[in-house]
């Protein structure tokens, strides 16, 4: 079935400790969207300025991504990130933000992009999540993601979105902020509990657990060795999980627990290079076979 | 097959966010020898003070720990480690720190106990444990723990030590420690390339990982809502681990697989209470109940 994300689109600086990287094509949109090509066609809604480079638009429809929805403003300038992991690469910190275009974003969805069923409400306020939430007609699932921004700055629009979605994906910390509770389980069922059918918590290097009613589940990271970039990490994850679910056009159990199977791998690529630079390198029996290994290490 | 843990035997006091125990049962090898008593017998080697309460002795040999290597020293004074958890109840300082009669510990085994196949050295300096290791005439199976201390104050002897054991199980901390490798999975390949045929890397609220020339594995902790104490959790986690491979008689990779899920789930029953509390309430059917449980929850 048609997924449809919205969210960031950036031009992102990134420094490891053994190598740096500017002007690279990132962004939370960018990121899901290639992960999520992999299992189902996807539409991009986003925005940027007159300093996007035309070859990322071309990189992204290369992989059958439909970026009609992406606008670009002239005389603005496309959103830029600028951060730096710790040693440990799994924190960092944000040196920069310039919102620029997307400080102003107010998506209009094309009529196609209204009739989507599947649809991933990537980084952005929660203002700007409902009001596109607001236009999708009917869909079959919704799941959005947040950032501790907004549990700081608009902690009651996001209280109000958790009552409209199916799902949230968010990391470690920021489960423990909403919630005030230290321990994930709890926190995950808690941020359940506002509203969501499941929630996903991720947590970096360490995998993801998940939390329905009925079910917790836990997802350690594929264990890679070749850790070069974790920006986009989060994103790669749900929209590998994304992808998966519409392309099987249901979120049941089992079909829940393969997708977090696949976001899993989809995120171990993604980290192993800057920017999409690894995900372009691999299709999907690459995925699979991965998989594989993965589901093989966790059977005992 | 017999296995045989020497280790640390100590009066913990425990301060966590919410509640704080003092003088209570714990120490490497009580906790090792407890949650090995689910699967196997266990012989315990340790040295206590005139302090130490005989009931905590009678609480061992109710799970049928043969105790009869415990040293009593008249007019010494049992190990003592005070410490404090964080508020996320993963890290912890250590506050007081006394070795007490732990300090001057100069195990001498038994015959019985030098004929046993499965050892394990829990924590110890590495000069200790290599005196334990003489004397044990042909293990099946050795495996020993470390910490940082050692990895700092005698690091040559846990060289050497290495070379000598088949498997070493430390922390995440400890593996980059020794390494200098902040990645896991190559700090664990590293590791393992020092010596012992396979290394287990404690992650705490995280799992483990395991590494041995052919394979590699993660396993995330079982996610318990109800952490109140995790002390003893990475020597619960060792005690489950080589009680099930000492069960079985064999370290082949399905056994080793199973015998790493087993301590995930012996430790997180370990962290539900103080000391040995919770684990004084379980018997092997509700581990293996939890055992199914988490199977399932890896399976996709």
């Amino acid at each position: 079935m048609s997924l449809l994300v919205v969210g960031s689109i950036a031009l992102d600086c990134v420094e490891t400790p053994s190598a740096r990287r500017d002007d690279v094509l990132g962004g939370s949109a960018v990121y899901f969207s290639y992960a999520a090509s992999y299992f189902t066609p996807v539409k991009l809604v986003g925005v940027v300025g007159e300093d996007w480079p035309a070859e990322h638009t071309r990189l992204l429809e290369g992989r059958k991504i439909d970026a009609s929805g992406l606008q670009v403003v002239p005389g603005a300038k496309t959103f830029r990130w600028r951060g730096k992991y710790l040693p440990n690469m799994n924190d960092r910190e944000t040196l920069e933000v310039h919102l620029n275009v997307f400080g102003d974003f107010n998506p209009q969805l094309s009529e196609d992009c209204r009739g989507s069923k599947f649809l991933f409400l990537a980084n952005g306020s929660p203002k700007l999540q409902m009001q596109v939430l607001d236009q999708v007609a009917s869909p079959t699932l919704a799941v959005a993601d947040t950032m501790d921004l907004w549990i700081h700055t608009q902690r009651d629009e996001l209280l109000q979105l958790l009552k409209r979605i199916d799902g949230l994906v968010l990391n470690d910390s920021e489960a423990k902020l909403l919630t005030g509770d230290e321990n994930l389980v709890r926190a995950g069922h808690k941020v359940r509990e506002m509203g969501p059918r499941f929630v996903v918590i991720k947590k970096g290097e360490h995998g993801a657990m998940f939390f329905s009613a009925r079910e917790t589940h836990v997802m350690p990271a594929y264990p890679t060795p070749d850790v070069v970039d974790p920006t986009g990490a989060g994103d790669s994850f749900a929209g590998g999980m994304m992808g998966y679910l519409a392309s099987q056009g249901n979120f049941e159990p089992k079909t829940l627990k393969e997708a977090l199977a696949y976001g899993v791998v989809v995120a171990s690529f993604n980290v192993e290079d800057f920017s999409l630079d690894r995900m372009r390198q691999i299709d999907r029996p690459e995925l699979d076979a991965r998989l594989k290994e993965y589901r093989g290490m966790l059977s005992f």
